[in-house]
C-alpha cells in the first residue's frame, strides 16, 4: 500500500481529527491528573503525579504545533471530541487517591494502545507525533510501584480498584465507539480504510477486543483482576 | 548591614523555611489552577489557564533544586506549611470560572508581593530564586484581559468577584499571620531580624498593610472594587 500523503483531502481530514482527539485527550488528562494530585497522601506523591500531568501538557503542546503546521487552530480540531472526552472523565471520576493513580495509568494505557492501532495506517511523520504523545513510561512505573505497595499493605483495596478498572475500560470503549460512529474520517483512519469507504464495524469490534486484552495485561501489572 | 550567608545556621534555617513555603505554595497553586481549568468555557481558555499552571510547576521544580543544594528534601522543607496553604485553598475554592481567574491572579500577586518583601533581606542568590518563582506576567495579562472583557459584557458579575477578592486577601493574611506566629525563622526573615531576636509584630502588621494596598491596585487592574 503506497503511503498516504497530506495532499489527499480525505487523509488530511483524518489526521486533523486524530490530532484533535489526541490534543483534547491530553489536555483533559493533564487537568484531571493535576486535580487528582490534590488527593495525594504526601507532598512527594503530590509532586510525582503533578509531574506526570505536566508531561501530558507537553504532549498537548506538541500536537498543537503539528496542527498549526496544517493551518488548523487547536479549537477547531478539538471541538468535535470535547463531549466524548468530558463524558469519559465525568463518569470515571476517582473518589480516592488510589483510584486516581489507576485511572492515570489505565486511562493513558488505553489511549496509547489506541494510538498504536492507528499508527499502523498513518504516514511516518504522523506516526512519530502520535507515538511521542503516547510515550509515558514514567507514569506507568510510578503507578505500578505505589499501587502494588498499597495492595501488599492491605489486600482489601484490590476488589474495589479492580471494579474501577472495569469501569474505566468500559467507558473508554463506549466513548470511543460513539466517536467512531460520529466521525467517519477518524474511524476510517483507525481501521485503515481512508479513501476506501466508511468504517467497517467488524474491524472496530476486533480493535476493541485487542484493546480489552491489553487492558487486562495492565491490570495484571497492577496486581488486579481485569 | 553585611550580607547574610548560608554558613550562619539561623539564616540557613530561615532560607529553608522560605523555600519550603514557596515550594508548597507553587505546587498547590499548580494543582488548583490546573483543576480550575476544567471550568473554562472554551478549550482555548482551558489551555491558557493550564499553561499558567505548568509555569507554576516549573517554579516549584526550581525551588526544589535549590533545596537539594542545601541538602534538604522537599518533603522536609514543605511539611510545616502544608496545613496553612491547604487551608487557604480550602477556604477560597472558586465556584465559577471567573472566580478561578481572579484567584489565579490575586493569589499569585499576594504571594509575589510577600516574596518581594522578603527579598529585601536575603542574599543575592536566594533573592534571585525567590524573584524567579514570583515572576508570572503571563498569568496577570491573561486574567486581566478576560475578566475585564466579562465585566464589560455583564457589569453584574463585578460585585460578586469583588467580594471574592476580599475573601482571598483576608484568608491569605490570616494564614500568613498563622505561619509567622508558628515559624519564627521565617517571620524573622520577613522583617529582617534574623539573629536579632524574634518577630516584631508591629513590623508584621506594617507588612500586612503594604500587601493589602498592593492587593487594591490589582483589584483596580481587574476593574473591581477592593
Amino acid at each position: 500500500m503506497p503511503e498516504e500523503t497530506l495532499d489527499d483531502p480525505a487523509y488530511r481530514a483524518s489526521v486533523v481529527d486524530l490530532y484533535g482527539v489526541l490534543a483534547y485527550a491530553e489536555l483533559a488528562a493533564f487537568a484531571q491528573m493535576a486535580s487528582d494530585s490534590q488527593m495525594a497522601p504526601s507532598t512527594e506523591l503530590k509532586a510525582r503525579l503533578g509531574r506526570c500531568a505536566v508531561v501530558e501538557f507537553g504532549h498537548y503542546e506538541r500536537v498543537v504545533a503539528e496542527l498549526a503546521e496544517l493551518g488548523v487552530t487547536p479549537e477547531q480540531a478539538m471541538a468535535p471530541f470535547r463531549r466524548a472526552v468530558d463524558d469519559f472523565h465525568q463518569r470515571t471520576r476517582p473518589s480516592t487517591w488510589l483510584e486516581a493513580l489507576v485511572k492515570a495509568y489505565v486511562g493513558n494505557g488505553i489511549a496509547t494502545d489506541f494510538y498504536g492501532e492507528i499508527g499502523r495506517y498513518v504516514d511516518d511523520r504522523t506516526r512519530e507525533v502520535v507515538t511521542a504523545a503516547g510515550a509515558d513510561a514514567a507514569t506507568a512505573d510510578f503507578v505500578i510501584e505505589v499501587v502494588r505497595g498499597e495492595i501488599r499493605r492491605d489486600r482489601r483495596v484490590s476488589g474495589r480498584l479492580a471494579l474501577f478498572g472495569r469501569r474505566l475500560v468500559g467507558e473508554a470503549l463506549t466513548q470511543g465507539q460513539q466517536v467512531a460512529a460520529e466521525r467517519d474520517a477518524l474511524a476510517a483512519l483507525a481501521i485503515g480504510t481512508v479513501g476506501r469507504g466508511g468504517a467497517d464495524l467488524t474491524e472496530i469490534a476486533a480493535m476493541s477486543q485487542r484493546l480489552t486484552e491489553r487492558h487486562s495485561d495492565r491490570m495484571a501489572n497492577l496486581g488486579l483482576d481485569a
